[in-house]
């Protein structure tokens, strides 16, 4: 196997030099083309996900998984959209930044370039396959796809779609590979393959990510747990965040950027919980609260060290009373996962606090945080949302594809 | 041990959140008072020094070795300047890139924040304690220094006399913190405290830099080797190519920007090199040459393969002929460290061809590759050259020390 996938990264890496010369219009004219073999194909697709489907439900895999895991019409239909959306958007590769003359005439500044060969290993949702490789042909990338078992078979129809429709549009059908094998060691194989590939970016579970981290060779951009907080200060207007609160857990409870605990001042504690434990009972929220949080709502469970570090993905919510924003801030720093947190207040200095202190890749003021994605932010799709500083914060787009290099002008000009 | 390092890992982590509060003036008021620090002890940082010669010495180290390893006078100054210009540069904390105004009132945009807390492991130059903990500060960072024996006592005495610095002015002191211990183990506990350390960055010898990638829980930032190239086309001014390859192997060989093998078109060798071998000879430079090399320079030594991955830094330089620049190009592709490699030609066509498709961190046309450099560029001081792909490719700057993060100004917007 290992010599498989060995392969596959010399090709892979291959495929990327070509590609990396190639300009905007054949890289679109390869996204429309996967997009009619898609358009052609919903049939087979759909045969192959069934496969998956009835495996998955021999293994006894959840409901909420199993739902994931369905290529429905319309999640081709969204398949087909990112292409056509990633089509329109803007070509980062080329682009020049700071470029200068020195005082010795030598111009010097950066240009953009794609990073070369993208390995990415993620877990059930098929559809990953399409957003990823549309994302990185258009930014000049090769990608190595490493899914997970339970979506085997549509990960491989979905692929081999996307190769054909390469073909046709004249790239080189390298530039999109996909590792079949889907045990630990083909993952391992993966990651320590540094010639052929520049980055990792794993999506999933803790377990797989830990892994990843531990085993790769190769720079590794996390894109893992979203443990998401709000603050509703003493200076909050109660229905704005009532309404802020409310939508951020419910609105869509097993997603990344969806809020695990609501922090709330001692000031205002009294007279917000009540109503937003009002909301929350309607839509079936179960909510655990810290010792102070039991005074004002007797009734609700307790919440114990480990929910502050919990991403629940469902209607759970833990509550903590804290006696300050600063308490608040220190709170968020110690458990959350650096993703998204928010602030609710009238306060400028408070706000503006939370802001600059909250080491999270997205730090809101007085909005839900379920705001916290590449579209929303403008970036067009996404290949995930960092987690880690390096590189990338927050929703990785088309430009965190690229690597700036320095280019350099003379006209003779050697050193003194 | 590990205890040790991890209180002084969780001692640097609190000093990073107060630091990332800390405004500019503070900041440079703490490079002004380091620099008194050092000012005033240049009597005693030279006792110390002088213990690491004495073991140096005994240990037989070569006469580069311990010519990087002594702090002279003028390298005394040298680190007082350091400090000066970087209380001089732009603090890039706080900046605001990219805001706008989504359709919904929405403000999103990025803001430049420290990156936190910055490893670095670095070989002999104890000078290096000084340029990073400048960069750092600066930019709002804490360090943990983990520098190698052979420089131990200057880097303990410099050290302290930074912490002396960062106290007077005001700073947490575990701003900057130093890791005394110089067996592999302390290495390993670095690399693996991932609470606490944020990026690492090895500066050293390719053992050292495989070390930590292989062991590293926290991404790396690679400054490694410099394996650089010249190529001179077929369409280059051979005066021009013969000022500019003299100067990049001449100038300074002992440097990671310094060229190591000359690639030169078949169809303008039988001029050029003749003559560069005359420019070589009163030098110094020993030449090693492919077989078609030989016949034209028939008494230079014969290249092997392990010449094209060797990094000679030294009076050493390996020469092949071409064919084409696309051969020119796969060969800096294949054997290049990506670090900084040059073209010499008058073709525009060859020329662009070379920037847009060598695939490394600098691409110099009719420039000596010399000029590789942070200073050279722009930037100010730098905290080494990066040779990889994510984050900083080439100098590392005080921008490159931030992480972008999104901040998000709303007015109660929730999420339909």
């Amino acid at each position: 196997m290992e010599k498989n996938i060995l392969t596959k990264g010399r090709k892979a890496r291959n495929a990327s030099r070509e590609l990396a010369k190639m300009n905007t219009l054949i890289k679109n004219a390869a996204l429309n083309c996967i997009a009619e073999e898609i358009k052609s194909n919903r049939h087979l697709i759909k045969k192959e996900n069934e496969k998956d489907l009835i495996n998955g439900k021999k293994k006894g895999l959840s409901k909420a998984f199993i739902d994931r895991l369905t290529l429905t019409g319309s999640r081709i239909d969204g398949m087909i959209k990112i292409l056509n959306d990633v089509a329109g958007l803007k070509d980062p590769v080329g682009e020049i930044l700071n470029m200068n003359t020195l005082p010795n005439g030598l111009r010097v500044g950066q240009m953009r370039v794609p990073i070369g060969v993208i390995g990415i290993v993620f877990e059930s949702r098929p559809n990953v396959c399409v957003e990823v490789a549309a994302l990185t042909i258009k930014s000049g990338n090769s990608v190595i796809l490493r899914g997970g078992s339970d979506a085997i078979h549509s990960n491989i129809c979905i692929t081999s779609l996307i190769r054909k429709g390469i073909k046709k549009a004249g790239l080189p059908v390298s530039t999109v590979e996909i590792i079949e094998n889907t045990n630990r060691e083909s993952v391992l194989h993966l990651v320590r393959m540094k010639e052929y590939v520049d980055i990792i970016i794993p999506r999933g579970g803790l377990q797989l990510i830990r892994f990843v981290e531990e085993n790769s060779l190769i720079p590794v951009i996390r894109h893992d747990l979203g443990i998401c907080h709000t603050y509703v200060d003493e200076f909050a207007n109660i229905q704005m965040a009532v309404d802020i609160c409310y939508n951020a857990k419910v609105q869509r409870p097993g997603v990344c950027n969806a809020m695990e605990t609501l922090l709330v001042h001692k000031a205002i504690a009294d007279k917000f919980l009540p109503e937003m434990k009002k909301a929350y009972e309607k839509a079936g929220v179960e909510l655990r609260g810290c010792e102070r949080t039991k005074i004002i709502l007797p009734d609700i469970n307790d919440a114990t060290d480990e929910d502050w570090r919990t991403e629940y993905l469902d209607l759970i919510l833990s509550v903590k009373i804290v006696d300050s924003v600063d308490e608040a801030i220190q709170h968020i720093n110690r458990y959350s996962s650096a993703h998204s947190d928010g602030i609710v207040t009238d306060s400028y200095t408070n706000g503006m606090k939370f802001i600059n202190e909250v080491d999270s890749a997205a730090c809101f003021i007085n909005a839900s945080i379920r705001f916290s994605d590449g579209n929303e932010f403008g970036l067009g799709a996404e290949m995930g949302i960092s987690n880690q500083k390096l590189h990338v914060r927050g929703p990785m787009g088309l430009k965190d594809l690229t690597a700036p290099k320095y280019i350099i002008f003379g006209n003779g000009q050697i050193k003194q």
